[in-house]
C-alpha cells in the first residue's frame, strides 16, 4: 500500500486578512515540509477567515481572494514547496454565473483549492450549503456541481467541505468510496457536546466509503463563533489515528497507508448523482517506503474545561482581531463579574485587565471586599468610583422612584466605564449570563454595555460550575483558587435597593434554568413543561418574561455560543410579538400586551 | 364569460396575535359579503403575521395556527359566510415532515388555506422560499410541493404565494395559464420604486398567463419592515382594473369577467413541473349575470409622500403592537430629531409625543429656540432638563477630555431619557439617520439609545428633502409648516464641543451619500469609485468609517426599511473584519488595525 504523510493545518486566521492568511498558511506548509508531508490541507475558508457572512457580495472581496489563492501558490513553488500538494479553502464565484432572482450577487462560492507546482491546478465548492442554526450559506453562496479527484503519490484523494459531510444521501464522500483518502476542510463553530458527534460521523462517513478521513477544523473566535479545531484522522475502519487539541493552532501531522489509486490515468469525466467529477493527476509515483513516525492523539477536554476554554478563547481574538489591547468590566462582587474578570485575566493577562467598582447607597460591605479580594488574587487592576454624587445630581434633575430609580445607578455606573473607555482605549466587557439575558434580569444601557459579553451564553447555574471549576482547576496546578469563596457562595444580587435578592423577582436558578432549556433551547409549549413537572403559573410568567426581553436581546452585544441555540443569529424571533404560550386559550386583547419598559 | 366579484383584504395584521388576526379576517369577509363578494383573499401569513421568523420552530404555534384557520372556516359558516370562497395565508407543515439534517424543525409551511363551507377544502404551500435581502424563509420553512386549483362559480383560479410570482421559469403563475384567475396573497414589505416593479411584474405574468391576476398585499408595520399595501388587480392583457391605497387598510373590490372552466368536472390529478396540480370544485355553476360595480384604482404616491408614509406607519405600529401609548425623543433643534418629532406626532398625535431639551454648556441658543418653536407648531409637549450639574458631577469622578468629554455628554442626556422613559412610560425614540449609521458618527449609549429609530434608513440628504416635502405639504393643505425654516438651514452640528461642525469631521453630507449609496448599497470598490470621480483619499476613509463602524450598528434599535439594503438583516457583515477597501495594495500589518473606542 502507497504511504502518505499528511499534515493538518488546525489554524486561526481573521476575516478579511487576506494578507495575514496567506502568510499564514505559508508558514503552515513551510513547517509541514519541514516535518516531511506530502499534502497539507487547510481548513474551509481559510484565506479569507470565516464565515464572512455579506462580505461575499462584495466583487473586489472575492477578485481579492481569487488573486491571494493564485499568489500564494506561485510563492509556495518559488519557495521550493511546489511538489507538496496543498487544499485550503477560499472564497471563489460561479462561472457562469447564476442568474436567477434572489441568486446571491456575484455567484459567490464556498470554495478549496489545490495547489501544486506553482498553480491552481483544480477548485471544487461546496456542495450542501450551511443554511440553519447560525448558518446563512444560502444566501451568501452558489452550491458548487463538482467533485474534484486528485492523485496524489499514486494515491487518489476526494475532498468534501464541512456540510457535505453532514448531508445524508449522494455526496462527495459516497463517491470518495472509490478515492483512498477523503479530506475534509471544515469551519465548524463550537458547542457544548459537538466534538464527540463530530468523531462519530467521521468514523461513520469513513467505514461508508471504506476510505481513510482527515477533518482538519479552523481554530479561534469571530465575533459569536468560536471554533475549537479538534482535527483529526481516522483509518478506513472508523479508528480515530491523529487528533489535535482544542482551542489551540497545532500542525497535526500523520502517515497513512493508503490504497493504490485503481485508475492509474485519468478516466473520462463523468456524472455522479448530478455532479460533475474530475481527476486531476499531481503525482502518480507511490513514494518509496519511509519510516512511520506516531501522530498526536490528544484527549478531549472534559465538558467544562472545553465551555472555559471556548470562553478564553472567544474573549481573546475578539479583543485581539479587533486591535484592542485592554478590557474594562464593573466588578460588583457578584459571581458573574468576577468569572468574567477571571476569563479575562486568563485571556490577556491580569495586566490588560481594570475593574472598576462603582459602590452605592446600597452596595453591601462585601461586594468590595470581594471585588479587592479577586484583585489581589489575580493581579488585575482594581479602581474605585463611587456613584453617588452623579446620582445625587441626577435625583434633583429628574423625579424617580422604583424600577427607574435602580435602573439609573446601573446606567450612570455605565457612563464611568464608557467615559474610562473613551479616554483609555479599554474594550468594554459586559457581565450578563444567559438566564439573566433570556428573562430581560438586565439594564438596557446599564449593566448591559459593552463590546463583548463573555458569558452571555453561559446559563447562571453553570456561571457557579464554571467558577467552582476553575477554582480547583488552580488547586490542581498548584496555584491560589482565584475566586473568592464568599463570591460563590453568596445569593445573587444585583444591589439597587437596600436587601434586593434576584430571587425577589425570579425563581431559583436551579430551576429556572431547567425552564429556560426546555422553553428556550427546545422549543416546548407551556402545556408540556407543565407536564414536565413545573408550576404552570411560574411556566407562563417565564416564557412571557423570555419573549418580551427580546429587545433587550437585540442591543446586547455579541458574545460566544458554547450552546446548541444561542441567542444571536442561532434564535431570531419578531420584537413586535403578541405570542405568549398559554395553559387556557389566550384572551382576544392579546394582540396588545404592555412591553415592560426597558 | 362568468362574472365574478373578488374582495382583496389588505388588512394590517399583528404578529403572534392569532385570535385578534382571525378576528380581523372574520370582519373583512363580513364586509365584503355586505358588498356582495363571492371570493375574498388575505395576504400572506394573514392569520400569524408576517415574517414569524424562528417562531416557526415551535409546534405550539404551528398547532395553534392550524387551529385558528379551522376555526375560522367553522365560524365563517356559523355566522352564514360559508358559501364565499376565502383564501387567506397561515403556518401549516408538510406532513410527512421533512427529516433532512438541517432541515427546518417540524417542518413548518407557509401556506395558504381555502375556506368554504364551514371546512378548510385545500391548502398550498409557497414554492419558491424567499431567502434574499431581509428573508430567510429557507431557514423557517419547507417549501411546498402542491398546486390547489380552486373552482368558484365556474371559473378556475390558482394560486401563488408571494416569491412564486416573483421567480421565473416553471411555477404555478405558469401553469395557471388553465385557470381563469391567478390569485397572488403577498407579505411584500416597503422600499423606494417597488410598487412600479409590483404592477410590472403582474402585468407581465397575466399577459404570460393570459390570465387574470389579484395581487393583495399586507400594509402595516412590523419591526424592520412596512408593508405597504398597494394591492392591485391586472386583467388578462395586463392592464390595471383597481388598485388600493398604500399603507392603509383596504377592502379592494373588483368585478371580473373571467373565462368559464375548461374542465367542468375535476380531472385526474396530474404533475406539473415537479408539483402535483389538484382540482377542487366549490361551486361549478357561473352566476347569474349582476350589475358590475367601479373598482378603486388609487392613485400611486409620489416617491416622498410614499416614505414619509412609510416612515409613520413604521413607528406607528411599531409603537402600538408593543403596547406602548407615547414616546420620547431628544430635541435639539436640529433636523433629524426635528423630523422625528414631526413623524411622531403625524403617527401617534402629538398629545403623546414629549420632547426633551437637554442644553449644556456649548448649546447654541438656537438650538432650545427651535426646538421651542417646534414644540409650538406641532403641539408636542417640551421639557427642559440641563446636564450642566451632572457634567460636573461625572468630571469631579472621571478625568476625560477630548472625544471622551464628548460622548460623555451625549450619555447623560441618554440617562435623563431613559430615567423618563422608565418612570413615565414612554418608549424613547432614537433619531439617527442613515449617513451617521454607516460612518459610526454617534455616541453608542448616548444619542444612539432607544426603542425605534424611525430614520435610521434615511440618509441626510433625504432628511432634508423629506422636511421640506413635510413643510410644503402642510401649506398645500392649508396648515402651518411644523418645521422652522431655521431648522432646515442651518448647518448640522452635535454641538458636543464649542463651534462643532459636522463638516468638521465629514465630507458635506451630498457627498457623503453618494459615496455610501455606492459603497454600502451597491458594493463598489474603491478603484470603482474613484473611476467615478470621487476623491481616493476620501473614499478610502469613508468605507473604512463604515467598516469599523459596524459594532455599533449591531446595538441600535430597530427602525423602518424604505431602501434596497437597509442597515439590519438586509446587510449582515462580521464586526471582526480586517478587510478594508483600498486603491493600493494593504500592508501585511492590515490584520490587527484599531477599531475606534466607541
Amino acid at each position: 500500500m502507497p504511504q502518505l504523510r499528511v499534515a493538518l493545518g488546525q489554524i486561526n486566521p481573521t476575516v478579511g486578512a487576506l494578507e495575514a492568511n496567506s502568510a499564514l498558511i505559508l508558514g503552515t506548509v513551510e513547517s509541514a515540509a519541514a516535518q516531511g508531508a506530502h499534502l497539507v490541507v487547510l481548513p474551509e475558508m481559510a484565506i479569507t477567515g470565516y464565515p464572512i457572512e455579506d462580505l461575499a457580495f462584495r466583487p473586489s472581496f472575492v477578485d481579492a481572494s481569487r488573486t491571494a489563492v493564485t499568489a500564494l501558490a506561485e510563492r509556495l513553488a518559488a519557495e521550493g514547496l511546489g511538489d507538496i500538494a496543498v487544499v485550503t479553502g477560499y472564497l471563489d464565484r460561479a462561472e457562469p454565473p447564476v442568474t436567477r432572482v434572489g441568486s446571491p450577487k456575484g455567484s459567490p462560492q464556498n470554495s478549496v483549492a489545490v495547489l501544486y507546482g506553482g498553480q491552481v491546478v483544480t477548485r471544487q465548492a461546496k456542495h450542501h450549503l450551511w443554511n440553519y442554526g447560525v448558518g446563512d450559506e444560502i444566501r451568501n453562496f452558489v452550491p458548487g456541481d463538482t467533485i474534484s479527484i486528485i492523485q496524489v503519490r499514486g494515491v487518489d484523494v476526494a475532498i468534501a467541505i464541512c456540510e457535505d459531510l453532514w448531508q445524508e444521501g449522494p455526496s462527495a464522500a459516497a463517491d470518495a468510496a472509490e478515492a483512498g483518502l477523503l479530506i475534509v476542510p471544515n469551519g465548524s463553530p463550537y458547542e457544548r457536546d459537538k466534538s464527540d458527534r463530530r468523531l462519530e460521523l467521521c468514523s461513520r462517513r469513513a467505514r461508508d466509503g471504506v476510505c481513510a478521513l482527515a477533518y482538519v477544523n479552523l481554530v479561534g473566535g469571530q465575533d459569536e463563533l468560536v471554533f475549537d479545531g479538534g482535527s483529526l484522522v481516522v483509518d478506513a475502519e472508523g479508528q480515530l489515528v491523529a487528533r489535535a487539541r482544542q482551542f489551540e493552532p497545532e500542525l497535526l501531522v500523520v502517515d497513512l497507508d493508503l490504497p493504490a489509486a485503481t485508475a492509474p490515468m485519468p478516466p473520462p469525466d463523468r456524472e455522479f448523482a448530478g455532479l460533475k467529477v474530475t481527476r486531476t493527476i499531481l503525482d502518480p509515483e507511490p513514494l518509496p517506503t519511509y519510516e512511520v513516525e506516531a501522530a498526536n492523539i490528544a484527549e478531549p477536554s472534559a465538558d467544562l474545561a472545553e465551555v472555559y476554554g471556548a470562553l478564553v478563547v472567544g474573549l481573546r481574538d475578539y479583543v485581539r482581531k479587533n486591535g484592542f489591547e485592554s478590557v474594562l468590566l464593573g466588578l460588583s462582587g457578584g459571581i458573574d463579574s468576577t468569572l468574567v474578570g477571571v476569563i479575562a485575566c486568563d485571556a490577556l493577562g491580569a495586566a490588560n485587565v481594570l475593574g472598576v467598582s462603582n459602590p452605592s447607597e446600597w452596595s453591601t460591605g462585601h461586594s468590595q471586599t470581594d471585588a479587592a479580594a479577586l484583585a489581589s488574587r489575580t493581579g488585575l487592576r482594581l479602581d474605585t468610583v463611587p456613584i453617588a454624587p452623579m446620582v445625587d445630581a441626577f435625583r434633583e434633575a429628574v423625579d424617580v422612584d422604583g424600577l427607574a430609580e435602580e435602573n439609573l445607578q446601573a446606567r450612570i455606573r455605565a457612563v464611568v466605564w464608557m467615559a474610562l473607555s473613551n479616554q483609555h482605549g479599554h474594550l468594554v466587557l459586559a457581565c450578563g449570563n444567559k438566564s439573566e439575558l433570556a428573562v430581560g434580569y438586565s439594564t438596557i444601557y446599564g449593566d448591559a454595555v459593552g463590546g463583548y459579553a463573555p458569558i452571555k451564553d453561559v446559563p447562571k447555574t453553570l456561571v457557579w460550575e464554571l467558577a467552582r471549576w476553575r477554582n480547583a482547576e488552580a488547586l490542581r496546578r498548584g496555584e491560589q483558587p482565584p475566586i473568592p469563596e464568599t463570591t460563590i457562595a453568596k445569593p445573587p444580587s444585583a444591589e439597587l435597593r437596600p436587601g434586593q435578592l434576584d430571587t425577589d423577582s425570579l425563581p431559583p436558578y436551579d430551576l429556572l434554568d431547567d425552564i429556560l432549556d426546555g422553553y428556550v433551547e427546545q422549543d416546548r409549549s407551556a402545556p408540556e413543561l407543565v407536564a414536565q413537572g413545573f408550576d404552570a403559573a411560574l411556566v407562563e410568567k417565564v416564557a412571557a418574561l423570555v419573549d418580551r426581553a427580546e429587545y433587550k436581546r437585540r442591543q446586547y452585544p455579541p458574545g460566544p455560543k458554547i450552546s446548541a441555540r444561542n441567542f444571536g443569529r442561532d434564535r431570531r424571533l419578531p420584537i413586535t410579538n403578541a405570542w405568549r404560550e398559554r395553559l387556557v386559550e389566550p384572551p382576544p386583547s392579546a394582540a396588545h400586551e404592555r412591553m415592560p419598559p426597558p
